[in-house]
């Protein structure tokens, strides 16, 4: 039997969560849920049905999973305890220090009706957080790192585009190679925001704008850029729309350790992402997860839960016989 | 209260294991086990207790886990089903084709005796293996690839020695630059054995051997060497010693797959490990995976189990609060 989803905010991560399925026999899209008109929402295939967010609690017996495809700020605290009232629910919550807050709100809603809650799913919050945790079991005394990019960050994209005289903007992260290199030696170097990520951002100016007085408040941004190497080019339009308008991005975690009588051989561990799409790819974790969310239901789990929880053959559609023998 | 476990077999994997534990402060040594005379073994540290493998079964309310260091061909197929009927177990049993065979006889002596057996627990089978299983259910579309080296081989190195006319070897299993730059450029390359290793030797011969002959012979083994671009170097016995005593290892496991409507977005995942010691790394995964049975066992769990059904989360010291908070 199929595993029924629901897709529960349909922006780049639902449409992702759309696509995903596809490429998941095992699971079925049961329907997009949105609070826009349905009528005007336009899915990436044909045929997939759409309603208004306020149908789905009416819906708790056509879905089995909802993955809840908004945004951290204000839609996921609301809308993921609310759901997990009616489905086992997954998320992409990443807002870091709200994460005790909202693991709380969702183990009492997902407590409650007998659901399972997987939040912070994707990754980073995700991979990466699995990664870290696998790589600080396995060699307690070392140091772990996280680089992220290269990559589009939406936040400091958004902050440039609020500069008086910017059209539209893109900014990349960029992890610093030397930096890497120095993590890789196992120096366990102490690595200021400066030297970890320098930060790369192309620029379109509104007509009349002043080129040199919109790069002085971007280099000189607080939190945003003052801490980082900085680099600002001047495009048009047109070469934005035709070089940037993908959403790469991606990262490193890299931890070094030691072992032995006297601490004396070292070892790394690196896990790496490299991603052409980072909502198409988060929208993959949390489908995956969505299996994972599913299957712990039918073992009778429930209440909030993380990628830390999962046993990694949830995620599988494979029985643990063909995983041994083939990924064993 | 801290996990009392017990080592069973003392070569380097249990002397690896035995310093892991000092890494592990809620974890303590409660004995080696040896088929040896155990007033003949040297512990790495001072005041390890040494019992005569027989002890072991008489132990049962002493030790909480059985960390079982034996070898895969012979030991562990008895040991670990044998053991498991008093204690939690671990091994990193890695006799691919017999893990079914394994898994069934642990499954059914752990199950009788309610313990939890974990098997094949180490980095390959182990760690590459659960890479393999989360990038697979991230990238149902993808091709994955896996990568030793470089590092010493010890079947290989063995194979020299069985040559007539050589007194010592060494064998470094490498793989090919190229071929890892084709696996990650996402082209989804056919790779030959040729293609992806490497075979690098470091022979010291016999007084008045004939180093053509034994350089063909290896050259042309069928299995270790004849599928391989190999090189051989005739070295020293003081350099073999100097130069090639440690036993480092590692590799990459890399898996590139798509996503989006028509598949159109690349992405790559890549886990890479770079080990100073096989044995000792090895070790350190083995004493993560002890903390992991002991708890399954508390929570009432019982059966063989493969890294693969374990949540992450039972590796660590640490509570789900401090997990979520530092590293989510």
């Amino acid at each position: 039997m199929s595993i029924r989803v629901g897709i529960y905010g349909y922006g780049n991560l639902g449409r992702g969560v759309e696509c995903a399925l596809r490429q998941n026999p095992d699971m079925t899209l049961a329907g997009v849920f949105t609070r826009r008109p349905p009528e005007t929402v336009r899915t990436v295939f044909d045929g997939v049905p759409v309603y208004h967010a306020d149908m789905a609690p009416s819906m708790r017996d056509d879905i089995d999973v909802m993955v809840i495809c908004g945004g951290s700020a204000t839609d996921l605290p609301v809308q993921t305890p609310m759901l997990a009232q009616y489905f086992h629910v997954v998320d992409s919550f990443d807002t870091h220090a709200r994460i005790p807050e909202h693991f709380a709100a969702v183990d009492a809603a997902a407590k409650a009706s007998g659901k399972v809650g997987l939040i912070s799913v994707g990754w980073d919050p995700g991979m990466f957080s699995l990664n870290r945790l696998y790589a600080e079991a396995l060699l307690p005394d070392g140091k772990d790192y996280t680089f992220w990019g290269k990559g589009v960050s939406q936040g400091h994209s958004d902050a440039i585009r609020r500069i008086e005289g910017v059209a539209d903007a893109k900014q990349y992260t960029i992890p610093v190679e030397a930096a890497l290199e120095a993590v890789r030696s196992g120096a366990e170097p102490q690595l200021s925001a400066r030297q970890k990520h320098l930060r790369e951002c192309f620029v379109v100016l509104k007509d009349g704008a002043d080129a040199a007085s919109v790069e002085q408040q971007i280099k000189t941004m607080p939190n945003y850029f003052a801490d980082y190497d900085t680099t600002v080019h001047f495009i048009s339009a047109e070469e934005l729309a035709r070089e940037h308008s993908g959403i790469p991005h991606g990262g490193f975690v890299i931890r070094t350790g030691r072992t032995g009588k006297s601490l004396e051989n070292r070892h790394l561990i690196e896990y790496r992402l490299n991603l052409d799409s980072n909502p198409e790819f988060t929208a993959s974790v949390l489908v995956a997860y969505a299996r994972a969310a599913y299957r712990m239901g039918l073992e009778g789990m429930s209440g909030c839960k993380t990628v830390l929880d999962v046993p990694p053959a949830y995620l599988s559609p494979k029985s643990g016989e063909d995983l041994r023998g083939r990924l064993l």
